[in-house]
């Protein structure tokens, strides 16, 4: 176990970390969901290593040296993901988060820092708090730092430069001074110190909620699909795209507070959610060459409307919060996936309140009209009035009326379902075919899809998604993740005389000094 | 000549275009710039083609695929300032541009379109509008497309997606329809129906100004400089940085708008910052190996003090407005530049008000303390305020003071000179070493500077340059321009099978697959 887990404390929770890797940022993602789920009476999260002096020896060097460019983005890209879920727990759940540095903090261990409330550094006279990538490795810190150096904390710039370039980094009272902590204690007062400050933040926010249990996901897979309850990915491999369906629960649904907290990690809006989020995981880590994913939905749209109108219902309970709140994690993981989707909506479909949110994440979509086996619909539900915003803050709904704000007050009226003309009418779809084109219409446009370039679509998918405002979210994602990309294939870094090839070796890096 | 000019029109300016490339660019922000200080009194600019039929026939392509990664990615950092001039003198100018598309506008031509603030089509059976680089080259459109389309025009993202990957792209009807274009008139129509439309917006907002000579830019050149008469530039090119010296003027300046419009482009806030703007561009394109600048500036802080009070006193005098404005593009392009800068602050310079704007947009400021030959200070004036707004919408000094906004009220209080001390103490400087240690600490920090890796310190700079808000020219610049760089390097653009290479040859592109 890279993480140690410590319920011990009465008064916190402490997570102790081996030196970082991606082993560490899965584990540590894994005991991140499971407090908010299974011990919500705990206020504060303490971070700190299990190796007293090297809080972080940046251990990922060497697998960012000898990993593929694809393994490289994406395990940045899911690192970022695990910071922001830390962020969306303390914004939206109220539970602080403290980086008790014992050691040195250097690259991504200050970067998970960063991610922290606030931030405590030993005085030893030799911990620091470091981003030495530029400097060493000739690539950026990819976990947000430079954009959580000065966005968050609002470092200023020249001395963010300054720190960004500067290996050995800063100790206490100048890495205090220039904002990079909150602060820093001397070695024989540091742990009650700490204390001292978790004490202080428990008293301001006691809980007596009590958890539920997360049972592990569980799915059967065959040669070209993954199943599990709720969720079922059919692989087209030959043909570069997969078939995802989300599937409506039957039966009675809880209505109550009291009967979700009993049924626990088996309620619908939490495993069919929680099965999608391992679903789009698997899809990016493992399927890199399915290019497209065609979101579907099958079952009965008013279980779905039910299901949102009890989740509104109870959305003060801690439980029903953590579940909508994770629910918007796992749509933002789609948002951010690197593959095309395409909603394909037919007869039969629920694409209604939070599922609807499936097809307003999907690049287009196409709704069937004028079927033999009856209309397909699609239905909002006060979900989808902002309960669950993208990066940039907005609801997916504002985010494509954008141009006609107006329209929002037409699609939340009173009207709730509306059929394939109407959708087209309202500009809910992109394309409506009919029976008789729809079968060729879907097959062109997944074969077209999937001949284009893979990079191109990329870089235009994460160009159009995000219209409107820019966050520090979305500027980690866009701006800062784009910049690593580049900086990732550039011989500078990964060439047989790049820093990140040569590192640790006794060979040198050197540069084509050429700005571009 | 790639740009024909007409100033026959009583109404209007026309540019008429040759097919799309560099040379065009060049000419076309030129063409912007003088219709700007030399006919104030033009209120529409229309842009159209020389050639019926083909607006762009997309002559970029093959200069993309046989040039540099490096060029490329200049070029279209040039193109973008170029559009967002048009913007600026939209916004702040109230000049209209119409694109007046007498044929099909692809690629480069409907990224210049969509710069524009009215678009009109020809209804010719055949031209169309469209953006065919991610389907036909495997890139993104360059030069802003993508970020306008869903930021500026405000195209719903599933439309913009289709667009967007529909390489014949979309004709007059639909075109509006979607948000693409402003109009479409039929062949036998369109002129009357552009001229009609230029007639009402020109009858909107007449002008009486009369203009002044642009003059050329001159300069003299040896083997390592290149001096202006107020812009110096020195290139160490074995360390691998520039000197750049902005000199104030010396003698009386003039205080009257009737003096600066005598005294037209010689006069020294537009004389010194067109000479910088030309050495800025002069460094990105011909001295890709200088990776680092150092800026200094020489004389009579209050000349340019009292230069600052005569600006504020006339702003609201046309080529005031003009100046004022000018003097913010070339200091955003500054910004915008991938090189690092340092300012260095010593006695005899004058990096006030305007000029102290320099070193606000440095990666970092070095300011001698207790000089033998006197004191270095910094100076601050109206100017600094607000009026030079970086890309995000801030001013430079909002922008270093993110973290403490009251500090602005200090900055901008009673007293208005800082010297080390007092600089250090406010925050406006990183580092005031004395006397002993100026000289070595300014080499060793140079030196370390450009030992780092390029291509890190390009993404460093670009992340940490921009905290606060993003706007659209934000995105264009980090966003989507990061992207374009990364696809720029990929196999599957610029490999041997990538489409950039293959595009027009006989052979074909073949891309591998796999999604990062």
């Amino acid at each position: 176990m890279d993480v140690q887990e410590d319920e011990t404390l009465a008064d916190g929770y402490k997570l102790k970390l081996n030196s970082y890797d991606l082993g560490v940022d899965i584990e540590l993602a894994d005991a991140v969901q499971r407090i908010r789920f299974e011990h919500p009476e705990v206020r504060v999260v303490i971070i700190t290593s299990l190796k007293p002096r090297i809080f972080c020896a940046g251990a990922n060097i060497y697998m960012l040296g000898s990993s593929s460019h694809a393994f490289k983005v994406n395990f940045c890209k899911f690192t970022n993901e695990t910071r922001c879920a830390i962020e969306d727990d303390s914004n939206h759940s109220g539970r602080r988060y403290i980086a008790a540095l014992n050691g040195t903090a250097s690259g991504g261990g200050y970067e998970l820092a960063i991610a922290c409330d606030e931030i405590y550094l030993v005085d030893d006279g030799n911990s620091a708090v470091s981003l030495p990538e530029v400097p060493l490795l000739g690539v950026l810190p990819g976990t947000g730092g430079l954009t959580r150096l000065v966005d968050k904390r609002k470092v200023r710039r020249d001395r963010a430069d300054v720190f960004s370039t500067l290996a050995e980094g800063l100790k206490g009272k100048r890495a205090k001074e220039w904002g990079l902590i909150d602060g820093h204690f001397p070695t024989s007062k540091f742990q009650e110190s700490v204390d001292a400050r978790v004490k202080q933040l428990v008293e301001a926010t006691p809980s007596q909620d009590r958890g539920i249990k997360l049972t592990p996901v569980e799915f059967e897979t065959t040669a070209d699909s993954r199943n599990y309850k709720y969720v079922k990915l059919k692989l087209n491999r030959d043909q570069r795209y997969a078939d995802l369906t989300v599937h409506a629960p039957t039966g009675p649904q809880p209505t109550t507070a009291e009967q979700i907290q009993e049924l626990g990690a088996a309620y619908w809006p939490l495993q069919a959610y929680r099965e999608l989020d391992d679903a789009l995981l698997h899809l990016r880590v493992n399927e890199p060459e399915i290019g497209l994913v065609c979101l579907r939905t099958e079952g009965d749209a008013e279980t779905i409307l039910e299901i949102d109108r009890t989740l509104v219902a109870n959305h003060d309970h801690w439980l029903v919060r953590e579940i909508i709140l994770h629910m918007a994690r796992v749509l933002r993981r789609l948002d951010l996936t690197a593959k095309s989707f395409f909603a394909i909506v037919e007869p039969g479909s629920c694409f209604a309140g939070n599922l609807l949110e499936l097809l307003l994440a999907s690049d287009r979509s196409y709704m069937l009209k004028d079927s033999d086996e009856g209309d397909a619909s699609l239905a909002v539900s006060e979900l989808n009035q902002g309960a669950f915003p993208m990066s940039n803050g907005l609801s997916r709904m504002q985010s494509r009326f954008l141009a006609e704000p107006e329209k929002l007050d037409e699609v939340f009226g009173d009207k709730k379902t509306f059929d394939t003309e109407e959708a087209e009418d309202v500009g809910l779809i992109t394309f409506a075919p009919d029976d008789l084109d729809w079968e060729d219409e879907i097959r062109v446009a997944i074969e077209e899809r999937t001949s284009l370039s893979p990079d191109a679509l990329t870089g235009m998918e994460a160009s159009l998604r995000f219209a409107g405002p820019e966050t520090m979210d979305t500027k980690i994602y866009g701006r800062l993740t784009a910049w690593q990309n580049w900086i990732f294939q550039r011989p500078n870094a990964v060439g047989p005389e790049g820093a990140l090839t040569n590192y640790g070796k006794p060979t040198q890096a050197h540069f084509d000094y050429k700005r571009t």
